[in-house]
């Protein structure tokens, strides 16, 4: 593949850069971190040019920021992706993976939650923006013959993790290892996913499909309380005094209960080979090796 | 209520404006033809001062420009629907009516298709526009406090009527009479509402809801050789020679089948007074009326 990844210096976007050069595929990266912008269209047509595949991973991803600067959130992610698209029709590139969130379902009926689910009620702008890059690709899909691989993420734990409260959590006790406040009630069940078997599900689809929209988390989920305990077992700490909230929700938009069935995955032949738990402490061992 | 109509000089906008003076509503239009930009978030900000309801109708609507200029549409619908929620939110305006589409549904495979149908894949660039606009709206509900009327409309036909087929037919029909070619193998099943009813279920919903999704149509649907029945009948037109095209849909994204379930609007005590035949024979008439 020659490809080009948006976000390819954030999260995910590292895992998978690593994961491409290391196949031999023609890697460029555009990310606002090298001084690209998603929102100049025209530097994205010249960027793109030659690519084969493009991995739209670029995004405001941080779903707390909601009420904050909304609209910020909602022109990067659904403008950004509006770009990608038309810089794909202009240079002919007809692949796209788009990282899209589990949050899209906004707070389902149905558990674990699959890919057909009632159409949802949105309730984050950042789950909006995700939706919105969605239909979009389909319906560039439709119109231009794109192929789009569409993943709805749960929340991504592993190396080069960069936010998220699994980070917050660990700066919290590494200043304070006696007490943590924590947002919400911490009875929010969430399910989360290794990166590593994140960017092996996506090869996965890429080589044994046209394109589609893919559940991608594990098969168990957790409360803020376990997750928790096994970040503060891997640093070693014992006697934690948790204080916590009464609301059921960790901030404005937070979906109470994430965990998505990923049977469309696994019938292609992949399956997660970290548990949460693993995940989580792969994460905790990447800040030490890091000197966080 | 002090109300701003973006789109108000348009087909459905005209309908509406001319109800809301009626009742004693103070209304202003916010529309390109009145040299108003939806892309112009400072001047919508500054035009929205003391309202307390958006009605915001304002999209490039032709459904069929699918692949001529996708980013133009998509910019124009999904960023004018952010500003119109940030002018919103900016000036604590709380209450917004928004004209979405049965489109959203894609193909569906349920019919008639209810609001909570599954998670849909799109199919047209105007469809993924007025999603990614539902989506952003729920969000700011969420986030903002912001109460969301959402409507999925079918295609309304009526006094004001300015673009799609029924414009089309009649035009073609007045240039000849015996024989017309129609897009797609006619086959294609639609439902439609007059635009009266329409305004109607709107004013329904604001009285007697604290907002939601509603699907807006008839409970019947036609083809479109019975359609055009209806409209060359209207015309005094008979032995009329219809050429087909072989495929399945008229354009690009065009929907075989749109029929929605409307039993959530119903249940408010809303049903619509005309038929699909009376709503095009009074638009029929309406051109005549206006010269066309």
């Amino acid at each position: 593949m020659n490809c080009l990844v948006t976000g390819g210096s954030g999260f995910i976007g590292k895992n998978l850069v690593k994961r491409l050069n290391q196949n031999g595929h023609i890697v460029k990266i555009y990310d606002r971190k090298e001084g690209n912008d998603i929102l100049d269209l025209g530097k994205l047509i010249n960027e793109m040019e030659g690519c084969n595949t493009v991995f739209h991973l670029a995004a405001r991803a941080d779903l707390r920021s909601n009420t904050g600067e909304p609209y910020y959130v909602y022109e990067n992610n659904t403008v950004g992706t509006a770009n990608v698209l038309e810089a794909m029709r202009r240079n002919k590139v007809k692949r796209i993976v788009f990282a899209s969130s589990g949050s899209v379902y906004g707070e389902p009926n149905v558990f674990p939650t699959p890919e057909d689910a009632p159409f949802p009620k949105q309730t984050s702008i950042y789950a909006a923006s995700k939706l919105a890059g969605e239909g979009l690709i389909q319906a560039y899909q439709e119109a231009f013959g794109i192929q789009g691989y569409i993943f709805r993420f749960v929340s991504n734990v592993g190396e080069h993790y960069s936010h998220g409260h699994v980070l917050d959590f660990y700066k919290k006790l590494k200043a304070n290892p006696e007490e943590i406040q924590i947002l919400g009630n911490g009875k929010q069940r969430k399910s989360y996913v290794y990166v590593g078997d994140t960017i092996e599900a996506i090869m996965t689809a890429l080589q044994t499909t046209s394109g589609g929209v893919f559940n991608l988390g594990t098969d168990e989920y957790c409360n803020v309380f376990e997750s928790l305990g096994y970040i503060s077992e891997r640093m070693g700490i014992k006697d934690l005094h948790i204080k916590t909230e009464t609301n059921e929700r960790g901030w404005v938009g937070d979906s109470p209960f994430i965990y998505l069935d990923c049977k469309k995955l696994n019938n292609l032949g992949w399956y997660p080979k970290l548990t949460i738990r693993q995940g989580i402490e792969r994460t905790i061992d990447y800040f030490k090796e890091i000197g966080l």
